[in-house]
């Protein structure tokens, strides 16, 4: 990819595909041939902020991975009987024990996990990677591994920012991209797709929108699920950790969008509800959802899909003076009863500074103007989002925002920026590797905050990052509702040891916690934010997890070593901090 | 209440208030006040249907329940210590060991329990009734009860057509109506409101709508749930049944609609997060709800509000050719993504018949005419609604149905039926009494099915109906969804063996898990369902009700003897008949 050349001085980047067989093929993000650097606008700041000289970046300041992965000292210490009755289930081609395909699927996506592949810190590794088919070989592996006491680990799409995917007790991990990504069926009827869990998010809305040649329908579909990591999510992944997509506003988050699933359990195959609501007891499907593998394999998942009608799309963008009249406009949106937009973006001060950058608006006549007319660096909001929906409807939508953001001072900024920002929805994530190859590290938590603690929330993360030395924190509000909203937090900072970096990013989450907030809104639990999950839920409650634990995999061996905090050790776990009882909060405005 | 005067014979119904103590002010269906009969021409059908004459309506066929109850044999069985241990929590006027009161919680409303309480067959009583006042008082008696083996059972609004309040075993019951029925807290900013789970509908609603008086809101609410029950509802029922009300396709099932619970259970408290989403593993909210008192009793409920805009309400009605027509319009709207209407009521053949008479359609000039224009008496199909919301989203979802229903030839009835409907909407339940005193019961029975099984469960229930004696079984689909709808059977025949009655319920409950369809949308499973439970779940799938139980009652002691099964012995279970494989549905038109 050409970028757009500095007019001064410009780092070398790194630009060239990653060598096959290296620790960069693994840790690196996305598409192997795509780079993104950052704008020149936007290395200049980043100068500022960090303290940094163009001196400083002359030499990568950090290991780029180009060596080949070589592991020494780390043994398959599965026994061979066990690998061999492993083989017999899959075939040949569904087993490795290779160095390079154990590494591959032991860490996700957070920056602990990239600082750790290129420091080759190999903290966990799987014994044997297996590539099913079919959900017959997967509920036999199941079973096999249960028998036989050997931990399971599930690697789908690989984006976990939560360590949710990482075989910290060695054992089987199964990669699921390889094989186990086929449509079952589709039902245009009913509006359905089931589909085998590994399927990826850009193969699922290839296969919607081709619905028409692929399966005569009388028309393309989407799922409308698209988070930021959506070429490297598997719908698996997506259920199991109760993802949501950019879109969710609209399309709901994927626990509305999932409407039956399959499971391999140790104690056999758990199959839920198909019907959209029902009153016969507790609900499975939102039961097994948010299980993140601990209670067994999700092998098969059936997805409500949607009209593909981009034609009816209205894009929207508009600047507030300040984040108070932004928050409360964004409030008014969601409870106006008008319908929902789908993308639905909200800004900081500090992300709106970055983000007009980042989409260019720095570059266009109107940015000097923002100042002139009242809406002031640092202070400015920037809200941006598209609706969907039938022409009608989605038409309804955006005119309701527009008068509603005229209503609190919002200034139309035109598609442009929206258009700008669609651009870069899915890539942006490729910015990361860039810039820790100089040592500047970045990662996100997020969080759902009801709208009469958002201004708390988001005030008390913001004065703990502040705190923390060389970081920029922005935050933008997406995935809204009625009663509350997901606040997201981007920071950056000059830190490239992991253990350092774990550390920092343990003092933001704990700030989130304590701030009011609910620890997380759609990245799940994993092993990372484990620690803190009993004491957020409470004791008592937290007790339903482990009764449903120890009935489904009473041995322990589903996805073991911390996942949702279930075989952590009392010590383990941060103490009692239970989230502001919610009559604490403000009532009116 | 007066009523249009017979033109000929009219039976001598019942018009007058049932005398104080009676075991009519028990079973009548609601304000005693109130008085509702068929207008003659409904009157006219159903002596033609049942093969009935005047003179089979000169006298009660059936005990109309003029006595006084007066109960001998039924002693309370509970130690004199435990009521004054319970008179310590609750106060003198918090206790009652009189027999009115202890009948008056003892049943529910389905057929069964009238037809009971007519005949004076008392199955179950509680020993002691209790009116707690506060959510610690209702916490000390789960404690007392678990701590000292009393069975505990919960009376709400005491609508249940399930047996669900049923107090099988005696011990104690808490009516909730009396005191346990306050406001805890509004929250304008989040669009919430706490209650005491006692709270009936109506209370509800008229503090929703009185928001700018009493709590000195900018505006007046709704909750958007009506049950038909409404007035006869309480919150934590409809909380714990996972109930629906009419307006459910546009404000939610109650699943949708409670944002936060708060259980006194016997390991002490248990508190749901308050949070629109988050993924934080399986929801405890949606675990709770559907436990129906089995886990511990619900004490407070937070229920998310909107905005009360009756001003922008759009009424429509049509009628269509064929039921086939009519059904394929309506997957149509609800998959059209122009919003969703707020009520959605689609009638059979045999309902539209009944509907025609029943909402005086038949008095006006148009009824003549609709056989003339193709539209054929127990062949068309009426469809009625209202839409919600913002202005422009109601008006958008009533264009787009109005052009559906004419795509499919529907035929524009005018709002005049939807207006009829909507009196009618709470008070036809009160025809109920008014023909069971001369021998012809009705009840209802409901169930989800996917629009792709859709005709067949329509096609397989109504034969089992048509093949039962002296049936009149009329259909319709509301509470609608993209992926399928409620179909909800009412039922009257000529019977009044309560025995009888039950059998020949169990004998449609049978042919509506047999056909595909989910046991229940919205009335919930109690002791009435239970047995076809784990069949319908699956045995591993229904196990996990078991553990959950288990961890929450493990002395069984909250609403035992067979609510969703629990405590059920094998021999009492129907034999596993599992629904449909959804596999195995139509995919296409």
């Amino acid at each position: 990819m050409s970028h757009k050349p500095y007019k001064g001085f410009e780092p070398k980047w790194v630009m060239e595909l990653a060598p096959e067989g290296s620790y960069r093929s693994i840790f690196r993000w996305g598409d192997p041939n795509f780079f993104k650097v950052p704008k020149e606008s936007l290395y200049r700041m980043m100068k500022e902020v960090f303290e940094m000289t163009d001196e400083d970046f002359r030499e990568y300041s950090d290991d780029i991975g180009w060596d080949q992965v070589e592991l020494s000292g780390y043994p398959v210490r599965l026994d061979r009987e066990h690998i061999d009755a492993l083989r017999e289930i899959v075939g040949e081609e569904g087993v490795s024990t290779a160095d390079y395909d154990r590494l591959a699927v032991a860490y996700g996506f957070t920056a602990y996990d990239v600082l750790r592949l290129r420091h080759k810190v190999i903290d966990s590794l799987p014994d044997v990677v297996l590539y099913p088919d079919t959900t017959e070989q997967v509920e036999r592996i199941v079973a096999y591994a249960d028998a036989n006491d050997i931990p399971l680990y599930v690697y789908g799409g690989g984006s976990s920012v939560t360590r949710g995917v990482e075989p910290v007790k060695g054992g089987i991990s199964l990669d699921m991209r390889k094989r186990f990504n086929k449509v079952i069926s589709f039902n245009e009827i009913d509006q359905t797709i089931t589909v085998q869990a590994g399927m990826s998010g850009p193969d699922l809305e290839k296969t919607l929108q081709s619905a028409p040649e692929l399966f005569g329908a009388k028309r393309p579909y989407t799922c409308g699920h698209f988070p930021q990591s959506f070429e490297y999510s598997s719908v698996g992944g997506w259920t199991v950790t109760r993802g949501s997509g950019q879109n969710s506003t609209y399309y709901g988050c994927i626990s509305d969008i999932v409407l039956s699933q399959k499971y391999a359990t140790p104690i056999g195959t758990i199959k839920t509800s198909h019907y959209p609501r029902e009153a016969c007891g507790p609900d499975l499907n939102q039961i097994m959802m948010g299980s993140e593998g601990t209670f067994g394999v999700l092998t098969e998942v059936t997805l409500k899909v949607f009209r593909w009608m981009p034609e009816n799309r209205r894009r929207f963008s508009y600047i507030f003076k300040t984040w108070d009249d932004a928050m409360k406009a964004a409030r008014e949106m969601m409870q106006h009863e008008c319908g929902f937009s789908s993308v639905f973006r909200l800004s900081d001060q500090e992300e709106t500074n970055m983000m007009l950058r980042l989409y260019n608006v720095d570059d266009t006549p109107l940015y000097p103007l923002l100042d002139k007319l009242g809406y002031k660096d640092m202070e400015r909001c920037l809200f941006l989002g598209f609706t969907d929906g039938e022409k009608g409807y989605s038409r309804n939508v955006a005119r309701n925002i527009a008068k509603i953001a005229r209503r609190y001072g919002g200034f139309p900024l035109t598609g442009y920026v929206t258009k700008s920002w669609e651009k870069g929805r899915f890539n942006d994530p490729y910015l990361r590797d860039t810039l820790m190859d100089f040592g500047i590290t970045t990662d996100t938590l997020e969080c759902t905050v009801n709208w009469s603690n958002m201004e708390q929330v988001h005030q008390d993360v913001r004065k703990i990052c502040h705190a923390l030395p060389n970081t920029v924190v922005t935050t933008h509000m997406s995935h809204c509702y009625p009663q509350g909203a997901n606040l997201y937090f981007i920071f950056l900072t000059r830190m490239q040891d992991e253990k350092e970096f774990k550390a920092y990013h343990s003092t933001i989450l704990d700030a989130i916690q304590r701030s009011g907030a609910s620890i997380s809104h759609h990245h799940g639990i994993g092993k990372m934010f484990a620690p803190w999950l009993e004491g957020y839920i409470g004791e008592k409650e937290y007790g339903v997890f482990k009764v449903l634990k120890n009935y489904f995999d009473p041995k322990y061996n589903m996805n073991p070593g911390g996942t949702i905090g279930l075989d952590l050790k009392p010590e383990e776990k941060i103490s009692d901090r239970r989230y502001t009882d919610y009559a604490e909060q403000p009532k009116k405005d």
